[in-house]
C-alpha cells in the first residue's frame, strides 16, 4: 500500500525557509542553509539513505509555491514520476508540454491520484501549505523531518494554521546524519 | 565550568503549552500532554537519565510565568538549589520566606548569579521567554529539547521573537526515550 510521506528540512525553530521569500529568493533569507546537507559536499550515511528513499517514491504531491519557484523541476523531479500540484490556478503555459504534471486544487482527489500513480511505492509530499492541507484533511500518513541544527529566527513555518486539534504521532525512526542533521520519522495516528 | 542549559518539552510543531494559558490552566489546553513522559507512569531509560540530569543541576533560572503558576515549587525545585526568577515585578509576598528565591529583571546578572551559585554544576534554564531572552543576549550555552510526538496546532511557541539572526547549533546528543520522546541536545555556537 502506498503511503503519503512528507519530506521536509526544518530548522530547530520550525522554519522551512527564511524571511522575505520572493521569486528571486525562493527559500528566503538564509533558507538555503536548510538544504546544505543535500547540496554542500558528499551525501553519505543516513543522509544518503533518506535521500535515496525520497528519490525512490512513485509520485510527487506538492504546492504551486514549491513547484513554480523550482522551475517545475524541468517537468521531472526524478525518474519521470507523476507530479501533482495543488493550485487555485490552472497549469501554466510553460508547463504545458509536461504530460506528467497535473494541476488541481482538490487535495483529496490529488492525493488519490498520486497514490494510484505511485502503485506500491510511496508518495513524496512536499511544501508547508500542502503539508497543512494534507494534515487537516487526514490524508498524510507519515512525516520525515530533516531537523537542521540552526535557528533561523524568522521565516515560513512548517506547522501553522492547523487549528487547536491535538494530533498524536508515533515515532518510527530516528537517524543521525552528518552535519548535525537528525531525520525524525513519525506516523500520523488516526 | 557551569553551563546554562535549557530543558524544555516541546511538541513537534514547536509548542511548550496549549492555547488559552491561564492561572487555572498553566499549561493551556492539552498542554499537560507534553509532560506525560515525566508524570504518567514509570520513568526509565533515557527519560530517567535526562530527568536525573536536570534534577542534578546547581541552580534554576526561570521566568515569573513559569515559577508563579507552579506555586513557586514551594520554594524548592530540587535539593534546595538557588532559584533565580526573571520578572519586572518584585518578589511576591507569598515567597518572602524562601531565601533561595531571587527576583530580578536583569538577565545578565541573574545568569551570572545562577552560574556562580551552581559552582561546577549546570544551571537549569526553563521557560519560553527566559529561553528567548537568554538566546538573544548570547547567554544560553546548551539546549535539551524533549521532543514530544504530538502536534498541538496552537499554543505558546518555544522559539519566537528571536529576530532574523541565524544561530548555528552543534548537535551533541540524541536519545530515544520511552513514549516516543526524543531528547535532542545542542550546543549554541558563538
Amino acid at each position: 500500500m502506498s503511503s503519503t510521506v512528507l519530506y521536509m528540512s526544518m530548522s530547530l525553530d520550525g522554519f522551512i525557509s527564511g524571511r522575505d521569500v520572493s521569486p528571486e529568493q525562493g527559500l528566503g533569507e538564509g533558507g538555503e542553509r536548510l538544504h546544505d546537507w543535500l547540496f554542500d559536499g558528499e551525501v553519505a550515511g543516513a543522509n544518503l539513505l533518506v535521500r535515496d528513499e525520497f528519490m525512490a517514491t512513485g509520485a510527487i504531491l506538492a504546492g504551486k509555491g514549491t513547484f513554480e519557484p523550482a522551475g517545475g523541476w524541468n517537468g521531472d523531479h526524478h525518474d519521470g514520476v507523476p507530479i501533482h500540484i495543488l493550485s487555485r490556478h490552472p497549469k501554466p503555459e510553460w508547463a504545458a508540454n509536461w504530460p506528467e504534471v497535473h494541476y488541481s486544487n482538490d487535495v483529496e482527489s490529488a492525493a488519490q491520484a498520486a497514490k494510484e500513480a505511485a502503485g506500491d511505492k510511496n508518495v513524496l509530499v512536499h511544501g508547508a501549505s500542502t503539508a497543512q492541507r494534507m494534515l487537516a484533511a487526514g490524508l498524510l500518513d507519515e512525516l520525515e523531518i530533516h531537523l537542521i541544527p540552526v535557528l533561523l529566527g524568522e521565516g515560513v513555518r512548517l506547522f501553522e494554521h492547523l487549528g487547536a486539534a491535538q494530533r498524536e504521532l508515533e515515532r518510527v525512526r530516528v537517524l543521525e546524519g552528518d552535519a548535525g542533521v537528525t531525520h525524525l520519522r513519525y506516523r500520523v495516528l488516526r
